[in-house]
């Protein structure tokens, strides 16, 4: 394997904004545009746990990105730079990273930021990438998850459930879907909707842990509960397809993490200004529930029965 | 094991500074105190790598922080807040977290900085730690590491080659000392040192690779070369007693990496400031060479002979 250093120079320096001082420095400094706030947010992504062994390193790194990105558009930041921390065990080769370097490019690319800094070490057995992204808001204008109040709607953007059943369909438990699958593999942050919500979201998270469980993070922050209504949920055609079949995996739409939407809650009185954003971002939006008093959240089948259920999300420690 | 969430809320949550919003968010929002830049670093360790399986989990801790602020250190920067990113095996239950956190916050109480935010995941096999760490400077006195001059004269905070040695100790190639074990588990970022080189180092970099390595470093983003003198390398007694024995390990000393002391350059006419900074920050200061044009670094003996040698420090690819 070529020197660490050798490595950082040829696939990662092209990808060094201003701010990364060519790689050639431990650290980066960092000073928000005047009147605004630095938005940080970190995630972790670890091999079979993330990412499946096999995934081309270019969707590895789109998710990285990605994923990262989502938490920035939940909080109405646009992006500005990002932190690598990559930990790579000997068996990928010169071809992984190049890969993973192209894939980085490209998101850079596509969400408009830049590579500031970082670290690369050896890892034993699994890759795993650390990604700390930076992004911006109007100083104060932070989207949180603690404004939610009792009377709002819960929307959620674009569809539910793809990711969760794209993953199905790569490990063969369900017929292949070049659809669901790409919805899993190449994540797209909600940037320009997540932008447009400052102002009239009054509460906002992704949804990378489920609906149930995201929606259940805002209750949590903000001391209220929630009903959401299972007929309601925004399906794309081909999550449509699979859930009209038998044992339809209804599962995967509520409580299937990845999608990496938007949920988010606001007063009634915003309703025609949402639904502007949402023609204005070329993104669906749907009311899928609203919030209520109390701690507890409902989900209300189609036949307005009381859900049980013990998977209402994705927990990495149960 | 625990869930992810209660984990959090039992061991993280109250490290959390106001930044981190009680850890109910995916995201902080951070701006620098008026007149001052964000300083940013990111380093990853990895079980097996950087530290070993059987090390006590506060002092994994306490590297893991102390790592990140020696870059910080090296910037002249003064730390504020940081994020945790951590990848646990389910091999390790609730009383490896409990320890951890409670390296955490000792090490937040001596380096005075406070949890902003983070990620919790599984990993398959080993644990891995990746932490981002913020700190601040007066707006545009960043030390960086491409203003060495020829002429410059080559410091080092401290004493050289005591991580590496403990490190030998701990695995039994070396008798147990337990100064240069400690050296080794819990590394002393020169945060006070750093904060008074602004203005003073033309050049600085904290020594994680090794003394020859780092000052390499500078050289890269400096273009200049260096020469640096064996003979006159600060010892502590503890290495100097094995140094001076059969077999001395001295290239423990010039590629150990890990001792995080400061390695800095310095025009001859801030030698009576640095003899200040040294006695007001209770840290030694030791000239051991000086920059010189050219690109190559070269190591001189005892003997004045040119030292040849092949293990210049340390890299995580070779």
């Amino acid at each position: 394997m070529t020197a660490e250093f050798d490595l950082i120079g040829r696939y990662f320096r092209p990808l060094a904004g201003p701010e990364g001082l060519r790689l050639l420095d431990d650290a980066a400094c960092i000073s928000p545009t005047a009147g605004h706030d630095l938005i940080i947010t970190k995630d972790l992504l670890v091999e079979t746990v993330h990412f499946r062994s096999e995934d081309d390193p270019r969707s590895v790194a789109r998710k990285a990105l990605g994923v990262n990105l989502s938490d920035l558009a939940a909080k109405g930041a646009v992006p500005r730079s990002y932190f690598l921390g990559l930990s790579l065990p000997p068996s990928r080769d010169e071809a992984w990273i190049a890969g993973f370097a192209e894939g980085l490019a490209d998101g850079q690319q596509n969400f408009g930021l830049a590579l500031a800094g970082g670290d690369t070490t050896r890892n034993p057995d699994y890759i795993v990438i650390s990604v700390t992204a930076l992004g911006e808001v109007a100083s104060g204008t932070m989207l949180g998850r603690g404004g939610a109040k009792a009377g709002d709607t819960i929307y959620v953007s674009g569809s539910l459930g793809d990711a969760a059943l794209g993953l199905k369909c790569l490990s063969g438990e369900l017929p292949h879907d070049s659809y669901l699958v790409d919805r899993y593999l190449y994540p797209q942050p909600r940037l320009s909707l997540g932008k447009g919500l400052v102002g009239l979201a009054s509460a906002c998270a992704d949804i990378s842990d489920g609906l149930v469980a995201d929606t259940g993070h805002i209750c949590k922050a903000s001391n209220v509960g929630a009903v959401i209504y299972l007929d309601k949920l925004p399906l794309s055609a081909a999550a449509s397809h699979l859930v009209r079949a038998a044992n339809a995996p209804w599962q995967s739409v509520y409580a299937g993490g990845d999608d990496y939407e938007l949920v988010f809650t606001a007063p009634a009185d915003k309703a025609e200004d949402i639904a502007a954003l949402s023609k204005h971002c070329a993104v669906t939006i749907t009311a899928v529930g609203s919030i209520k008093a109390g701690r507890d959240i409902r989900l209300v089948d189609m036949n307005g029965e009381l859900l049980q259920t013990d998977a209402m999300g994705y927990d990495h420690f149960e």
